[in-house]
């Protein structure tokens, strides 16, 4: 069946963690040399109507390793519903590869683009959120727990701004059952609307989402500590006398904000960072550090969501190599 | 030999059906999951002078499904005549990749540089021809016949303005024996040389050729209806309400116009489409229109051109390999 | 160890030596229809700050050929010490691709990258030198030399201007032990500090470096002449009217030039060439001319330059692989 990735709320916690296994298994298999072919001969087209790095270099990677390969279509080389409908192009392009991901200015973009497709189409970030950003940091706080700590017993806080990476991360860690708080100023705070979700998700799973002004209640007992930029994106961007205004001192990650957390939490960014602005160097440079281990897992969750995605038309021979590997077990999960 | 795919003029008419067959057998395998490893180890290097969609990710998915790899060369990162001489770019291209496509704003531009270069060149399109899309094109009429009908037994009928595509739709049903006629206003209708061709290709193929103002006349009998967007390309673009003005509606595929076709005539359209001008919404999401299938048909062309030009380069390891697949029969007649 | 390619002056002669055997070996084998899958699994990201055909190309076909796939980030996709620091992109980059290269505007971004960065950096030209073009080069001379000559017997001399890639050439030939003279116009030649690095690499190799204006103290006994465009690059760009006004007539490569060098001199530029300015075409295009050769060894280079980087991360299966091909001895040499 037809499957996107749109939203991580159209899975299960059980699906999301299939795909968090299956990443760390590819993941295991490559640092032992081993490329399992999954992706042989598959093509990803990627477009962009903004640009970016890591979300491109990630993909293509991604692709590249496990056989397949990625076209990139740069801001302004593909239109989505300019002169010819989106639903053409969508139609069009599902004739012509295996698999498109996009990165939108509006969701709505990405979410008529899946509804016309007839292969699966994958959300690179709009406006509203950033699925497999998603994927890549619950992959890392599970390669991060806590000793002796399932991920459905941790705490996590985002401080700062409700981007859609603080909005992405709330849903994500409410689904799977953890507690989930956003340190903010009142006017920076997830809405309503978002809330609703993640109460829906905690009804579900067990865990617990809230938003505070509070820095020492949304510390304490935090196992993972969060943080974005502050300047927004899209046509919200802020001038940096504004957000300073706004965020300044008190929204900036320090040593000092680290200690009220548990000994051993970690921090978390899904960068780039403005060092000096919200997160210090101290703190994005420390031991506890997680942040560059979290790029590298944007790789790990894109070869997991390639394969999930495309995982009815991976051929026989395909998957027996990767049988040999130790990526079978993983992959026996979801196929 | 070098040859390039400039023209197809330059081709037999054997010569363009067994392409066509190459493709049909190439997309057969690749529908059963065996992709035949033809073009392994082999670089295309894609220049675009105007920017695309269809072409360049249908280029670009032929290699990699087939083990070679496209490298997109965009508008401005290459030029073609500026400071360096054409003769040294195509010179210094050849030397490092194994075959050029490019897509130009002139003709000419893409006729000296198969001249100056050593390896294959391919015109992926040009203000006056557009041969990829002719070779998708009659594979997709190939695919779609009428029953009991060969190729040369059909008539094909172009609605609307004497476009490239037009153009290059009349030299190559022409070619294979069919009767062609442009339904189009006088002003708007295929030059004499233009003609002169394709009389010429009917001297020897049997087919005919004609331009008319007469609607029943025009769709009398006809198997295939083709049609194009109306606002030119190039340097002589026209406004919307110029191109209304001109054919609106007489010049307009709507079903009315189709049920004066054959009854099982098929539409076709190069895309992308301009709905609601040159084709009616009815008629492009309509049972018999197979526009998306032969969108389809530019991957499937290309794969088989490019296999086409570089069938003195492929290895005997790599011919073994398609031998074992459906390719076997249709590769052995074109090399 | 993790070896960058920032400036050929961090490399011994026979570590050079050593490249350039293997770019020959590899370069032979491919002739023959063996591509060694070296590089199989693993990607390159290509950032550029400025755009460049035969650079890109030859890195990207490079890739390609041996196994692995070259991402291109134009000018403009990704910033360099912009927004995010160098610290941090080189950190983040090294966690998704295996080696980088970058086209820079200042020796110094490289140079920074290389410092920051955990895979090896290569310098794909900046301000100050074009160390691939050097090794390309040095390959072409290898390949070229006369009859019954060693490459440390033989002399070079450079026409024109003291560009980056005259500042290469002289620090390349006497490093290997090569005689260099640049015949320049005294406002135009090598700087004493590069001379000075050129006397400490003959301290070593037995080379000798000079600059002259005088043209029969230049060519005689030349077994190479060298040239490049004269309108300069980066911040530095002449108008054709002051560019001329300084070399021409004087210092053109023409074929009465030509004659005063040895009978046997061979004429190399590193293109693209403005013909009628620093060359004609009687030269350029000459049998004597071995700049295209030259042009095709920058692919040849580029092999070499990323297997010798990547030495260590080459499976065993891939190395056995060029075992049975005759890559094998030269592979030896630097594993």
């Amino acid at each position: 069946m037809l499957k996107h990735l749109i939203d991580t709320q159209d899975f299960t916690k059980e699906e999301i963690l299939n795909m968090i296994d299956l990443g760390l298994a590819i993941k295991k298999s490559i640092k032992h040399g081993y490329y399992p072919p999954l992706l042989k001969n598959k093509n990803l087209g990627m477009i962009f109507e903004q640009s970016s790095t890591r979300t491109r270099v990630s993909f293509e990677t991604a692709m590249a390793q496990l056989g397949g390969h990625a076209q990139y279509l740069a801001p302004g080389q593909i239109q989505l519903g300019g002169h010819e409908t989106m639903e053409d192009t969508a139609k069009v392009l599902s004739r012509l590869v295996d698999i498109i991901m996009a990165r939108v200015d509006r969701h709505e973009t990405v979410a008529n683009l899946a509804r016309c497709a007839s292969v699966p189409v994958i959300n690179g970030m709009s406006d509203y959120n950033h699925p497999t950003q998603e994927i890549g940091d619950a992959t890392t706080m599970v390669e991060h727990l806590p000793c002796g700590k399932r991920i459905e017993d941790c705490k996590i806080v985002f401080v700062g701004d409700a981007t859609q990476v603080c909005a992405s991360t709330m849903m994500m860690t409410t689904k799977l059952g953890m507690d989930f708080v956003q340190f903010g100023p009142r006017e920076k705070q997830l809405s309503e609307t978002m809330l609703a979700i993640g109460k829906r998700n905690c009804a579900e799973s067990g865990g617990s989402v809230s938003v505070t002004e509070d820095e020492d209640t949304a510390l304490s007992g935090a196992d993972f500590v969060y943080t974005d930029v502050w300047y927004g994106l899209y046509d919200k961007e802020l001038s940096r006398e504004e957000r300073l205004a706004i965020f300044m001192p008190k929204y900036q990650v320090t040593a000092q904000m680290m200690a009220k957390a548990e000994p051993h939490a970690k921090f978390l960014h899904c960068l780039p960072a403005t060092r000096g602005e919200e997160v210090t160097d101290e703190v994005l440079d420390a031991h506890y550090s997680i942040a560059f281990d979290e790029a590298e897992n944007r790789l790990t969750a894109m070869r997991a969501i390639l394969v999930y995605l495309l995982r009815d038309k991976i051929s026989e021979s395909e998957r027996s190599a990767a049988v040999k590997a130790e990526v079978c077990h993983a992959l026996s999960k979801v196929l």
